[in-house]
C-alpha cells in the first residue's frame, strides 16, 4: 500500500492545478450530496461512543451534523481556490558565469497522518495534500473509524472521477496500533509522519519512526498583561484565551501579569473566571493582591497556591495559572522557561516593549494584542491546517499549503564546467 | 557546554547586523595575521597522518597552505558581505478582522556539527552560524585536531574582540566517539545537528541522535545526453562532471546515454574517460557498441560489464558506470531508481526534453547542459555552505544562511478575539 501511495505521489507531482482543483470541488460537492449517509456512519461512532462512556467534549469533537459536514466541503472550497504552490519559484540566483538557478516549491511526497476523533480532520488533510501535490495516508481513531471510512469512500470517488491517481489517497482501516508500527518503518516509501493526538500517540510515533515526524505536540499558551496594557482590552483577550475553547493547545495556560496593575487588573479579571467555571491556580503575590482586595468570592484561601508543576502544565480544561512578573524581561523569561514555544501575547499599548517581547519569546506564533486562540490554519487564510507544528525546523506554527512542500533547485546552463 | 550555547544562541538571536559583520571581519584578519602559527599546527596533523599512512587524497584535504588559510578568510569576508537572514519578512497576511501575521526569519538555535578532514570547514561553519544568528558546537576529525584547535582560537578571540557571547562557538576537543554520543542526548540544548562525512559516520549519527539530523549523505549522481544533445557540449560536461574531482558527492557516477546518438558519443568519450583513468563499467548496449567499432583501446572484453550494483554504488573514484537509455523516460526512471536524489542532468538542445526531465527527477539539484559539480555553497552564491542536505524536509541541496534559519509568526492585533 505505501508503495503504491508512492507511486501515486510520483504522478500527483506534475498533475495540472485545474485538475486538482476539480478533483477538491467534486469532492465538496459530493460531500453534500451524501450528508444522510455520512451522518448515518457517524451515529454508528457517536453511538458506541456514549456506550463506552467517552467523555461529552469528546463525542461532541466526533459528533458530525449537516452544518459540520457543509463547514468540511466549504474548507475544500477555500483550499481549491488557493494559489497552487508547487513549481512556485522561490528565488532566482543569475550566476557571474552565466548558470541560472531556481528555487522551486515541489510536493514533499507521500504523507502519513495519524489523527484521533474529528472526522472533519479527514477531508482537511485530502484537501490541503492532494492540492500541494502529495498522496496521503490516513489513520483516524478507531472511535471514528466509521465515519472515517464514509468520508473517505466519497473522497477517493471524487479522486477518481477527477482522474487523479487512485492510490493518491488512502485509509488504514486496521485500528490496531501495529498498523501504524508497520507504516514508520516504510522510509523508502514514506516521507513525513506527522501524529496529531495526545502525548503517548507522539511519543510512541517518535519512538517507532524511520520516517521524520513533524509534531503537533503541547501548547502551553501565555499572555502577559504589561503595564502599559489596555485593561479593558486585556481583560476580553485572556478570557477568550483561556474560555472560548479550553481543550485545544492554542488555549491560554498561565497568565502573566504586571506587578504595577495587578491590584486594577486581577480583581474583575479573576472575578470573571471565577463565575466562568475556571480554576485558578496562582503564585503568593498574586494570592495577595486579591486578598488585600477581600471579599470572599476572591479570598486568599480560595485561590489555590501554584507549585512549580503549574507553570509547565498544560491543562487543557478550565484551569489557569497565574504570576505576578516585576517586568517585561522577567515575563519573556518565564515564558522561555516554562513555555512550549507555541503561542504567545503580550498585551500592551507600548510599541518599543510590544517589539522586545515578540523578538525575544521563541515562540512560533507570538502575538501583541490578540488572543492566543487564532493560531489556526482557517484563521491564518490557509484554508485549514495539516497540523500545528511545535517542531523547529521545515515548518513551524499552522501548516498549510506551502508547509507541505520543498524544494529543489533547477539549473540552467549553455556548457557550464567547473573550473 | 551545550547549556552555555543555549544560552549563547539566546543573546545572539537578537544582535545587530553589524556586530556580527564586524566579528567575521575581525576573523578573516586575524586568520591573516596568524597564518604561521596555523600552518605549524597544521603541519603536526600532517606529519601524523602521514605517519599513519592515510591516502594522499585525505592528507591532501588536511593540508593547509596561505592560499587555503587565505581562501577560508575571504569565505569569511563574503559571508559578511551577505544579506543578513535573520528578522527578514518572509511574507505578510491580513486578515479581514484585521489581525497582521507576519512570517519572520529566526536562528534555529544551536547548531552541531561533525565533521572530518579539512580545516577550513571550521572556519565556514562558524562564519555561517554566527551571521545567520545561531551557536555552533564544532566536532571536526581527530586527524586535524591541531588545525582546527588553532583556527578555533583565533575565530573565538575575534568573537570576544566583537563583543558576540563567548559561548557561541565551541569547539569539542575531546575526539572520543562518546563525546558526540553524549551530545546527541542533549535535545534541550541542542537544535540540529550536522554530520558530515562517511557512511557510517552519519548511520552512528542518525541511530544514536535525539536532536534533528541533517544529513549530508551520499551523491548518486547522474549525466543524461539526450539524442539532441550538442555532443561536443555533453563530452565537456560528462568529462568535467566525473575527472575534476571524483572524491566528491556531486561528482558523476554514472553516464547515461541515449541509444541513437551512442555511437556517435561514446567512442571518443570513453576515450578520453580511459586515457584519464576512468574505469569504465557498462551496460551490454554500451559494450556491443563499443566493440562494434572496435580498436584495441576499446574492444568489449577491456570494458567491464556493470552489475546492479553498480547502478547504485557511489564510487568517489576514477570509476564511472555507462547504460545506454532508449528514451528520456527511462532516464528519469534510472535516476528515481537507482539515484541519491542529489545532483542530476541531462544535456541536450530540446527545452521540452530538458523541461520534461528537470520536472520529473527527484533531485535536490536538477541540471540542463551544466556539470552537477557545480552543487556547491560557494558556487550556488552563498558565499560558504554548512553542508549539503541529502533530506527532503527543511532544506536541500547546498545549504547557506537562509537555510540555517527557521522563522516564526509575528501576529499584530488590536483586541481581537475568537467568535
Amino acid at each position: 500500500m505505501a508503495a503504491a501511495s508512492k507511486e501515486a505521489a510520483v504522478g500527483l507531482a506534475s498533475v495540472e492545478t485545474s485538475m486538482k482543483n476539480a478533483a477538491l470541488l467534486g469532492m465538496a460537492k459530493t460531500l453534500e450530496a451524501n450528508i444522510k449517509t455520512i451522518i448515518k456512519a457517524n451515529q454508528k461512532d457517536v453511538k458506541s461512543a456514549e456506550k463506552n462512556k467517552l467523555s461529552p467534549a469528546l463525542v461532541d469533537r466526533l459528533r458530525l451534523d449537516e452544518k459540520r459536514i457543509k463547514a468540511m466541503a466549504e474548507s475544500l472550497r477555500v483550499v481549491a481556490g488557493l494559489p497552487d504552490p508547487v513549481g512556485q519559484k522561490i528565488s532566482t540566483i543569475k550566476r557571474p558565469n552565466g548558470l541560472v538557478i531556481e528555487k522551486v516549491r515541489v510536493p514533499i511526497g507521500v504523507i502519513f497522518i495519524i489523527y484521533e476523533s474529528r472526522p472533519n480532520v479527514t477531508s482537511d488533510c485530502v484537501g490541503l495534500c492532494l492540492k500541494s501535490g502529495n498522496a496521503v495516508v490516513l489513520r483516524g481513531g478507531s472511535e471514528a473509524i466509521n465515519s472515517n471510512i464514509a468520508i473517505y469512500d466519497i473522497l477517493k470517488e471524487s479522486c477518481k472521477t477527477a482522474g487523479l491517481p487512485e492510490a493518491a489517497i488512502a485509509l488504514i482501516k486496521d485500528t490496531d496500533r501495529k498498523a501504524i508500527e508497520i507504516l514508520l518503518a516504510q522510509k523508502q516509501y514514506i516521507d513525513l509522519v506527522m501524529p496529531r493526538g495526545g502525548e503517548e500517540l507522539i511519543n510512541f510515533v517518535s519512538e517507532k519512526s524511520h520516517v521524520p515526524v513533524i509534531k503537533h505536540y503541547k501548547g502551553v499558551c501565555h499572555t502577559y498583561v504589561d503595564e502599559e496594557a489596555d485593561l479593558n482590552m486585556a481583560e476580553k483577550i485572556c478570557f477568550n484565551a483561556k474560555v472560548q475553547r479550553p481543550g485545544v493547545c492554542n488555549a491560554m495556560e498561565t497568565m502573566l501579569v504586571h506587578k504595577d496593575i495587578a491590584a486594577r487588573f486581577l480583581p474583575s479579571m479573576i472575578k470573571r473566571f471565577r463565575e466562568a467555571g475556571v480554576e485558578i491556580r496562582a503564585c503568593e503575590k498574586t494570592r495577595s493582591v486579591i486578598s488585600a482586595i477581600g471579599g470572599p468570592a476572591l479570598g486568599k484561601k480560595e485561590i489555590k497556591a501554584a507549585t512549580e508543576e503549574d507553570w509547565y502544565a498544560e491543562y487543557l480544561d478550565l484551569i489557569l495559572s497565574v504570576k505576578i512578573m516585576e517586568s517585561p524581561d522577567e515575563a519573556i523569561a518565564h515564558v522561555r522557561k516554562y513555555g512550549s514555544a507555541h503561542s504567545d501575547a503580550i498585551v500592551t499599548e507600548n510599541k518599543q516593549t510590544a517589539d522586545y517581547f515578540l523578538k525575544r519569546v521563541d515562540s512560533a506564533c507570538a502575538y501583541v494584542n490578540a488572543s492566543t486562540r487564532f493560531t489556526d490554519g482557517g484563521q491564518f487564510g490557509m484554508g485549514a491546517e495539516i497540523g500545528i507544528s511545535t517542531e523547529r525546523l521545515h515548518a513551524r506554527g499552522p501548516m498549510g499549503l506551502e508547509e507541505l512542500t520543498t524544494y529543489k533547485y533547477v539549473i540552467y546552463g549553455n556548457g557550464q564546467v567547473r573550473e
